[in-house]
């Protein structure tokens, strides 16, 4: 196996990479000027270094704390929780929301060995009875594991009595009917809002 | 723009891969063991070193001359003309070919500002010249830049009496005559077959 191959063959690690692609990108790259290879290679490489989980969040960020957890502007009573550190960007993206977040880190997952324990829900108790919090908001994913967590989340912050949502599950805007499946159907149906 | 931003950035510049899959990329490698970033990254940072251009043929290699090149098993007498190294990687995996290679590294393409000087088309004469070749195949593709390529080569090598041909161009197989273009399909009338 050349340089070559082995380049195309660790590309097509990456997710929604297959073999094809994998050697597509890997002739770009040996066809495109040296310096875009070493410019690629030395932002891997230091990638880890550079990039860490901000030590009260847990989103990934440069500096410590991170610049939502460190920024007096946003609305610091409301923690939204989220399933992973990529969500956070997601969220930020549609500029709804102006509060902290916390990352747990995955989800409650028997099936793959993950427990409560796993996951950041200490921390997190721990920044809603220390300051100040009014309402939690849990943005896990509308999938099994991610409707576990959040009973779970509900649970143990009842005690702190702050005030637990859940991000609205139901039709996407832009979607069509015909193409809802039968349980995103049932949600919006039970989810429905009196005009 | 943090380090996470920046990769995103210049993953976003790869063939086929928008903005939101290179955020996705840039994240798995983040949420994944470094060991992989650094082989990736060491892979990049040495690919143009390792692999060359074989100075007979000028497919890609890690040896000069390439292994194709150097087997003295292969059909020494037939030459099949492509336009791209990674062409050579391509015919090689049909298995339906014995014979040598030559890269031209493009096609003629007046548009682009690239004319025969800047193709290695004197390469190609030299060797036919020099070494009992009795056949050269024409595999560029079957574009317009392509087409007219082939016609040029076919002009230069009428002099040296060797054999010119070119790829059969017509419908795919496994495909539907419904789906075949106006060309596709003017092109297999013209090149039918009699049986």
């Amino acid at each position: 196996m050349n340089a070559l191959e082995e380049l195309a063959e660790t590309l097509s690690r990456l997710p929604g990479i297959g073999k094809k692609s994998a050697t597509r990108l890997a002739y770009y790259v040996l066809n495109t000027e040296s310096t875009y290879a070493k410019t690629l290679a030395n932002e891997l490489s230091t990638l880890h270094s550079k990039i860490i989980k901000c030590s009260e969040c847990g989103a990934y960020t440069e500096t410590d704390p991170c610049h939502i957890c460190s920024n007096n502007l946003r609305e610091r009573n409301v923690i939204c929780v989220v399933e992973q550190p990529q969500d956070v960007e997601t969220i930020e993206a549609s500029h709804e929301y102006h509060g902290l977040f916390h990352v747990l880190g995955g989800v409650i997952s028997p099936l793959d060995g993950i427990g409560p324990d796993q996951l950041s829900f200490s921390k997190l108790l721990e920044r809603v009875k220390n300051g100040g919090i009014t309402e939690v908001i849990i943005a896990t994913n509308p999938t099994v594991e991610g409707d576990t967590t959040a009973l779970y989340l509900q649970k143990i912050l009842a005690e702190t009595g702050v005030e637990v949502s859940r991000l609205a599950s139901g039709l996407p805007v832009g979607g069509d009917l015909e193409y809802a499946d039968r349980l995103t159907l049932a949600r919006s149906f039970r989810g429905r809002i009196r005009l």
